[in-house]
């Protein structure tokens, strides 16, 4: 249920709180902080009052906050007992899918986590893959109690910022997407390549790949809309495929037999959220080049 | 065991047609054709007399040299019962590591090819992968009886041409030989990429992927040795397979975390087996360019 | 002075003949004609009215339109006896700035051509550089009369859209404008390369080469407005150069001494003066590559 | 006249310093000092037992050597008064054709460098371009005396290794020399660019570009002989041209008309006289690439 800035200045205390109860795990506390700040002339301005109350509140406060948060792909996901924003941030990125290995190795990663820094651990899920998620465990259980204690309020403030951003609208929006996009160029005809058809894989080292999308290109050589865009682009490694072949048959253009490119993969790995990731494509039925463009 | 052209020459019939009886399968008439045509003043000429001796025999002679050659992936090779050059051909594609399904699969093919053709089915093994070998079959499956008894001869003598060029030292080489070469270009530092690991891989659309090579490159960006060489490259599928990241981090060149490009795969196709294929890659932490060179 | 397409649809037949009178040179019969298929949806529809009404027109008339144009670089301009347009036209591909030796050779070709087609030699200059005004000489002297009095025709076309889409507003545009614009890629850094210096010049095999336009990079490594824009592109050769040492000087990255680039040159034409063309680049310190894009 | 090291080494003492007087300019004695110790394995230790033996002379004989050295395109040279090598090293980067204004600065320079040091400007004119040279003048004229001092010694060993290793053939060879070369790959059609015709050009600041050699490219896409070669690569600037329309145009490939690319320049320096310059072309008639190989 999405609401307007404007809605949001004009309402009782009341109603702006229960409004963003949610936006803090179990915690209207922040929101309700947040009240007494108004009116916010932009997104940004709320999402900053929010945070400062937090960063203002006692230690106690700050810890039951933390603690509020369920396990990753815990007990209580299984039992279907998390807030509605958990669930569904979970599930984008598979956790609510694991197989029983998987499970387990969670499970066991939480144990450690908690018996190390006595909070649960905390992602901003939506910014990462399974493998990037794994890989964030191990390395935030080499930190030391506090610096993790500062990460975890972090992952806490980028949570609130994209639910905030999903559910309130205004004139600015939260610097909280990125954009994956590509563009195909036929440097052996001097044009765009209209119709070469592409896959997005997510590629994982403890998994299958994931077909995540198909995509013919249009008349610029481009997608109609961007890979990904909209959300953060989850950090992990991806692969691109281009149909290089089967658009030069199309086409009448000689090429050895079998061709000397076929489909032709591009492998990259995508490390900023929020950042603009153009991969492009130059090619001829015997060479090409890509980049990390913006 | 290998011989020198000049003591081919200098042979009796007896001892020429003996050195050369396997060149065409249980065949010596046709060393003993060519040798009342010494001297040869060169490899490509003894081998053209070979040829030209097949070509002038009559009908039931040539139907005879074709008939005496096995199946591919046949009976008598279970059996051990091939010669040993075509003991030695077939293993060099993998038809004699099998599994039941693919045995099955040739067996069904070659019967095709015997009910349709009256002949085994000839293909000069070491110009191919397993996977362009089905592919054949399917091609020549199609053709025309006479179409294909030409086709037959022109496979047994490639296969002449190699085990020729295989036995015989002469101071000329047949060309049935093709090279496969890499270079790696650090075009981040303008120098060649020293110390990149790279791995070559034959995909196949049937069974799972086999790496043939790993190696490293020298100090001038290339391998030591051509990644294939002195030999026929097999028509198949290929990746070529290089470590980006690890060179990087090993140089201290800051790269995004994790790296944009890690290990970044070419997948081409080897259409010419006699032919030079040069694959280079041009690169950056952000950037690559590839290309058929020779 | 501008107007509307809905004025000129509202106009007394009168006024919108004087309006648009000089559209085509010396002739207000062409708006006139047209008047009378009021109203005009769109500018296209407007323009191939009177296209149409010049093509429906008996010969002696279209023979008369044609000759009321003036020489190029004839004697006419040089008095001042120009249409407004004519003049602005002439000067904009610089034939009012002729050495004496370029006037000679245009006045030359001009009496050649005179002498055997017997109409002034008409070309949309807009569309043209002066070395390829003089090329159009060469191929359109080559030409049969009746090819040649439709390639003149044509050109009127050419220049009556050019003038229609410039003095009329309208919820369309005719499609006379191309465009011609840069990007440059930093893949030394993996990011667009702001703050390079860009010279764009014109090529002339006769003339010295002339700066048309120097530019810095924005934060996208874009130039903030295209290189050419809002007109048609003029057929002819020019060369983009990029400051591209100067760059990564300021920048701190280690070069050669002299850096192995420094200003790097682009050359290329353009022929198609409706096309978009866009030419980036894309470099590290040690490399670059270019392609053309749309 | 050249000898060879085994003639040296069984030479009387008084032949081996005759051999050999004019390696260090004027100054026989350091032949002699290194004649005490042969024999030697390599002209590298040759070379060595030269430069140790300036290296170990007094004060007043070191400065004797640097003071016999002539100046640059100086009054001894016009008056035709110097030795035979410094005559032809002089030649060699075309101080013998300066213009009066040229001649003039290099006088301005020449007295402005002995009334700081008390010494001739000395630089291995061999590894430069008369650009590089001026700029030489310029660095140079900033160092403190002792460093200068070094650095002149440090030419005149660089003037002793090219003129050794011109005049004494031996197992080994001096570092002295450079190699630049080129390559055309025509990713278009998947191969060498045999045909193109390409022009390198010297570049210069203060003059004319130079054509320093015309060639074509052989069936691998090479020049027949390095750009330049067996000498040291002058420092300074370059451009190489390839004629990419002409070489599209003979084998019937579609361009635009004119072609978008016509003549490709690729503009660079070289820093490293005894470096190997590799500078590649892959193109289509509508892009192309460029790096610095090796």
């Amino acid at each position: 249920m999405t609401t307007t800035l404007a809605a949001l200045n004009a309402a009782s205390e009341a109603d702006f709180t229960a409004a963003l109860a949610d936006i803090y795990e179990h915690s209207p506390w922040v929101a309700q902080a947040a009240a007494a700040r108004r009116p916010f002339a932009s997104l940004a301005a709320l999402h900053a009052a929010m945070t400062e109350a937090v960063r203002a509140a006692p230690p106690d406060k700050q810890q039951a906050l933390v603690k509020a948060h369920p396990d990753l792909a815990g007990k209580a996901a299984r039992a279907g007992a998390l807030t509605a924003d958990s669930t569904n941030e979970q599930a984008s990125v598979g956790l609510d899918r694991l197989t029983d290995d998987e499970y387990a190795r969670f499970h066991r990663l939480n144990d450690a986590y908690q018996a190390k820094f006595g909070i649960p651990f905390i992602v901003c899920v939506r910014r990462h893959s399974k493998d990037s998620i794994l890989r964030e465990f191990d390395r935030r259980l080499a930190h030391g109690g506090p610096q993790e204690f500062d990460t975890a309020l972090g992952e806490i403030f980028r949570i609130g910022a994209l639910r905030l951003d999903g559910r309130v609208s205004a004139p600015d929006r939260l610097a909280v997407t990125g954009r994956l996009s590509t563009h195909v160029l036929d440097v052996h005809a001097g044009r765009p390549a209209e119709g070469i058809a592409i896959e997005l894989r997510e590629l994982s080292a403890a998994a299958a790949d994931r077909v995540l999308l198909r995509a013919v290109t249009n008349g610029d050589g481009r997608t109609d809309a961007p890979l990904i865009g909209g959300r953060p682009l989850p950090i992990g490694s991806y692969e691109l495929r281009f149909s290089v072949a089967a658009y030069y048959t199309a086409r009448g253009v000689p090429q050895a037999d079998p061709p000397f490119l076929d489909v032709v993969p591009i492998r990259f790995a995508i490390a900023e959220p929020e950042g603009h990731y153009h991969v492009p494509l130059a090619m001829t039925p015997w060479s090409y080049s890509t980049y990390r463009g913006s």
